[in-house]
């Protein structure tokens, strides 16, 4: 990997928005269609200044909905690369709303999106390593292998045997 | 489970797009986001049909984007219900893109949202069974007892040891 | 006319939406010009499935709004080519609003296009005929011709005595 | 009809817009189902205009696109009633093209909306009569009893016989 | 200056707007960005009229916002050159909201945009006089002036002394 | 003024988006007036911060467009508010663009908004002051009122005599 290892919060991007009635669904709630739309945004951007390259969405996981965002609520969407492989970055967006009177933010959404940096004919290309600095960036670092290892195995290009990392969720003993 | 069984197809919904400049990103091809809004829509449509309730997005997984797809290309959305459990859907988004001289159709993404079924005080309330008829409909309906229990171990709601369905994928022999 | 023809339900496309604030007029209701964004959409890919040829909208008729469309009501589009002239299509796209409860579909608008095809300087070029099968195909493919030669006197380019089939229509006992 | 009739240009509209990537088709073109949402605006305000009620749009005729509009194409949307009956208005749109450096206008399409007026409840309400003036205003406002004979001849509801205004097109000599 | 002189009037530039439910903010009134937007389009319409080039934004200064404009309002926005300088056109647009029921007009918004013409490389190029007419044209002709001198000051690029015009504001007894 | 007075960075907001097809205008750089919309969004964002309060723009000067934005650029928008005047508060945003392969900022826009801040029945109410820190927050708090005195002038409220802030700039030496 000839470029320059980066750290994490190189790749650190902030998005803020405002729920408008043009984001609602019928429930007068933030739609996730439009939710979805956003953190992609921002996880590209992130993607694009960790690798300085065209980037394109390859996988979106783990997004999870806990709790229902209002029309007016203030949302924030924090993206930031969590490891690098060779030509893939996979990126955490945390999303959070704001207290209109307190100003007090609560977590409601995470997202985990995996890019691939291409040139312009469109071919991967190799991007820098990401290195992690805080206990959280570490702790995501290291799930990151665990994630990819299962990707691979429910897409039937990997044995379950040879996924080392995965096994020791089940088996930590064994470790 | 009060409410009666319904077969799988009961819930098959089908959106077809063409790709227009609105839709593109900087490389021409069809924006992730604007897919994924796009996705977000046929599957709560599906899930909707099932219960014949409200329903508000819970996660999204698996999420592939395995081809681009061009401006002018048709693209088609296929979304089935795979499995309910209580008061939530596993439903399936199948995304294809048409030749345009010959009108085959190339799969090209995937994704499986899970929805859960609301009243109007936004409670979560019961849904009916789903029935898988076909074989893919059978494997999907299975493999959605897998999925469940792996979200619950990443969500450390559930132990791995408990986990019966997920731990047949790596050691069949015990199964 | 070179190319092979084609049964009418080749050409069917089908397009599920749900009314969201976004898509409401000030009584929160489905807003016409976007009801018609959308029979644009359904119904150019139906052409585009006929003739498999870029194609470009050269007249809406018949365009009804029977019912008023709420906010949150799911939303069936289809699209079929009725009839084939040369290198024009009639297209029919009938739209049908679903039940939230039973799920009992109601036909709440129709809409006739025309579209022609085009090749990639803009001139137009033949497509294949239409064939159709069921009563409804038939009855839809007889009456495109009438609707031919009304459009073709409206504009002054047919005197209403060679309009033999639409003469059919005020004085059946000549036909 | 209790309310005092007003002339036909008091109902007349305008609209300017530009053609942006957004609005364009495949070919670079406006898209058709845009140019449409566009009219229905302009035309719902002429027809509020003349009526000063709320007005939902009942059916939509007569679109022809005679030119393509280009990305960065002026164009210029007209409406005006055309004729007022009972609770309905017929609305003319006229639609036409810039020339870039002369500011030539060309006409390039042209459409014929109905819109009824309604109350609070959504019942129809009556409307003013439309006192055409110019020439242009005369013509369209006799020919709109022949194409509501039209219409309701197609949809079964008026008898070709008692259809006078319409007979006369097809044998003037009668009339 | 090459080119041949142009009145004011013919940059006169008018767009009618509804207010839907997409273009609301959270009170239910028109969201101020979007009116900005409307504006926007509107001002570069006008300028590119009286220019017969493309052009681009320089600034835009003094919009106000006197009164909110509610959901289904139907809007007005009115734009014609105040004043050419060398490759710039100020522009000025008027925004005023219609009253349901009587149809009277009442002023609630103003700007001044700034444009320059520009050649195919994106070079300034000349733009033709303006000439003003109406006592509300010369009014606004003659403060252009003003208003060119008070930014080239709040930019740094000219000295107060210079500015005789602005000055006059402030020692009309020295003019 | 009851509430306690905030310091400048508390309203800090940062908005980061990439011009997408759908933003651009017909020269494929950002469209003016999508960014005035960005703009909006985030000033409105920076001021609700500020006096946890709903917010409406009553003015917005000084947006100055010095370098065109491309097709695929990384925007950045960054909010504060830069003084408080009872329940009036001035924003300002500046715009920067990323460079794609080294990642460096330049700045390209900026602009000052006012916002008033309202209760539930849309009546002006107090908000906290604003205290600046860095020089630059310091400079743009003084000029504020500066600002404030000459948009009086320019409304015809003050009279120029009283405008003390303002006539320094032009002659300094009376001070």
């Amino acid at each position: 990997m000839a470029s320059k290892a980066k750290s994490v919060k190189e790749s650190y991007t902030v998005q803020t928005e405002i729920v408008l009635p043009n984001d609602t669904n019928t429930l007068g709630n933030l739609f996730g269609g439009k939710l979805m739309l956003w953190m992609d945004i921002v996880a590209a951007i992130s993607a694009q200044r960790h690798s300085r390259r065209v980037v394109v969405t390859a996988s979106v996981n783990n997004v999870s909905f806990n709790h229902p965002i209002k029309l007016g609520d203030v949302v924030t969407l924090e993206a930031k690369v969590s490891r690098a492989f060779n030509s893939s970055m996979e990126v955490f967006v945390d999303v959070s709303v704001e207290d209109h009177l307190t100003g007090k933010r609560k977590k409601c959404n995470e997202a985990i999106y995996t890019f691939v940096a291409v040139d312009q004919l469109g071919n991967a290309i190799h991007v820098p390593e990401a290195l992690p600095e805080t206990d959280e960036e570490v702790k995501r670092f290291e799930g990151a292998l665990r994630r990819k290892q299962l990707s691979l195995i429910l897409a039937g290009k990997m044995k379950p045997d040879e996924a080392t990392e995965l096994k020791a969720l089940f088996f930590p003993e064994e470790k």
